[in-house]
């Protein structure tokens, strides 16, 4: 008997059956993914994925959150087991490997496993989250965010999407599809999680590194700002008695382009959306409603920006009315420098490259953080492009970040 | 037979009614109007105004750019006939005096001459100008800058609305609606045009003031500018390397604010229309597309302003790509002071206060004057505020401009 090998054909080619599922351009994985949380998409994603692991004898199962876990038994299935995964959504214009390459990674080191006839002492849940993107239901990392409880069920049942359906009815949906799947508790004890993850920022490509060991994610909040001015005629009213939201508007994204972006190399300040009201090219608009993004790695850092980019929308908004309004709070989190630990000296051992890289989108993995030792894998995407048909992860990247993944869960599991 | 008089009732029972189309809250005029140039709303208040004009013996007739002509004909119909009105198109948020005000003195007018029995020398033409507001289609006055020549109607056909119909679609659509009307020659000649209209500032209702005569027009420079970045994550892309469209915007804004809209009190300037592409909360935006209106009265100040904002538009830019491209290059002008004389001995005549101001605002009146002797009569409106609901012109006020008008048509007609 050998030891545990990923097969790297059957990884590689599971990426592209996958892609199959969801595909814009039908039979074409290439022209882009569209794989909404909890759609139809999805429920055919599921059969796919839950038909491969069978065939492994890796054993399906869910939650009242929709979550999808594939568990490889252990010799002692009552310890706290090791998850390892991440999603099968997808944003509307999505590639084939954001989530995907997670949930199929950690799939390969398990049918690894399984096929060396290796069983662990722990088990091994497979897992993939429920609508971690987002882009149906609002915001995006439901499943384990409700699982690690950050979230309430019932509160994240009741968003609906752009046709009305709620996540209630969708989930309904999805259980009814798949109705002899036992229902393992929210929050169930967890040894260690880890999501392996293409990078989607081009470090890793650009540096030729296949490996990176995932130190954090940095903090985000949001805002929606609502200025209301006083609708006027652009000819007629005079500028000292102006009060326009545009203006208004201006100051406040001058004063925080100027004093909270460039704080430090770190921060990440955009103003992605911005509505105006009446938007006529004659009318000094009465109303503009816009969003702030700013992400910082630092917690302090970011709070205290936070603070000071309220401070100046209020400084700025006269003769306006400005208010600002969070949406999104998450701090930055720390990966268990432990698992880090032992990723990096997986990697070591397979000979695979490796560096410590922070995170500066969001994952699941935030979530699971505070519930259990939990860390990330990042693989190098083509020039960071993610969220688009071009996103790329090449075969070898892929085959070194499953290899690393099942090292360090080999270890893990025992 | 005594001489012709306004009805005051009439007048303005029928301003009301005509601020039923286009209702923002149908039946409540009180809401605010919205009546788009062309649109099947302002096709119905053609239908109410022509039924008016038909029960006094006023006919209607069109033209090639959609303009509305009501003739009281005269005895010698082959002279150059006078010309007053407005216009009945509205903005989306507008009330139920601008424009309509100026068509419905002169069809009262019209309707005044027509019932005392007279008929005068020259013929009177109660004229609606197509599409004076610029909000459907953008920019504003084509009625009548195409009948004085100033604008191509080939040009102007092939402007198209946020839905992607051209005029040449929507005027297609008008003439359909009325198949029996004549049409009258583009730039025919004109005896004398006088345009009724609120003064949408705030001079003539603060001083008790309630004839204005106007001097003349300032000067309006109107730009459309296009920013082009690049799209990019919003999480991850570094502040050093982000081409953000909309930060470019802010930057250009901001320096047109402090360097243009400062110079002197009688600078206007405004941007009322901004298009953010792809306008998601956590993206960069790609593309920004704005409007600049810049006013001024004096016209070597307004070509130096428009010189210097070009510049300015051009330096703050980078790292984007940013083009300007006028719009409207309007100089200031003078109305003609034979009739200017003429409105302020009628207003002296009827024991009507009158004073010269300048028009802060652009009218189809514009378009008239290089065409014929021209003249605007100013009415008062309530703390200044047009394009807005709130729009109030007192009915004493609406009134007297309807007197002064009908005196000086007396006037001019023989």
């Amino acid at each position: 008997m050998t030891g545990p090998r990923i097969d790297p054909a059957r990884l590689w080619t599971r990426l592209f059956s996958l892609g199959e599922i969801g595909a814009r351009v039908p039979g074409d994985p290439s022209q882009g993914v569209n794989r909404q949380a909890l759609s139809a998409e999805e429920i055919a994603a599921w059969h796919r994925v839950i038909g491969w692991g069978r065939d492994a004898g890796v054993v399906p199962a869910t939650d009242d959150a929709g979550n999808l876990f594939l568990t490889l038994e252990g010799t002692e299935p009552d310890l706290p087991p090791v998850l390892a995964g991440s999603h099968l959504d997808s944003q509307p214009t999505g590639g084939l490997f954001d989530g995907a390459y997670g949930v199929l990674a950690a799939l390969e080191a398990a049918t690894a496993l399984a096929e060396a006839g290796l069983r662990p002492r722990r088990s091994l849940y497979v897992v993939a989250w429920m609508n971690e993107e987002g882009s149906r239901f609002a915001p995006g990392m439901m499943g384990s965010a409700v699982f690690a409880g950050a979230r309430a069920l019932d509160e994240v049942r009741r968003v609906a999407d752009a046709d009305g359906i709620t996540v209630a009815d969708a989930l309904s949906d999805l259980h009814t599809a798949f109705p002899d799947l036992p229902r393992l508790p929210l929050g169930f004890p967890v040894h260690a999680a880890i999501e392996p993850h293409i990078e989607q920022a081009p470090f890793l490509h650009r540096n030729g590194i296949p490996i990176g060991v995932v130190t954090g994610i940095q903090g985000k909040f949001t805002w929606e700002v609502d200025i209301r001015g006083r609708e006027a005629h652009a000819g007629t009213e005079a500028m000292a008695t102006r009060r326009d939201a545009l203006q208004a508007f201006v100051r406040i994204a001058a004063a925080l382009q100027s004093d909270i972006a460039g704080t430090d190399d770190a921060v990440r300040f955009t103003i992605g959306r911005v509505e105006v009201a009446p938007n006529a090219p004659s009318v000094i608009p009465a109303k503009v409603i816009f969003r702030i993004d700013l992400r910082h790695p630092e917690g302090d850092t970011l709070a205290d920006l936070a603070t000071r980019l309220e401070r100046i929308v209020a400084r700025e908004s006269a003769p306006c009315r400005a208010t600002a309004t969070r949406l999104v709070e998450a701090m930055p989190n720390t990966f268990d420098p432990a698992l880090r630990h032992r990723l990096t000296q997986s990697a070591k051992a397979l000979g695979h490259a490796a560096t410590d890289i922070l995170s500066t989108a969001g994952h699941d993995a935030r979530y699971l953080a505070p519930h259990a030792p939990t860390a990330m894998l990042f693989l190098p995407c083509r020039d960071g492009i993610s969220h688009h048909p071009d996103e790329w992860l090449d075969r070898a990247d892929a085959v070194a970040g499953a290899e690393v993944l099942l090292d360090t869960l080999t270890h893990l599991l025992e």
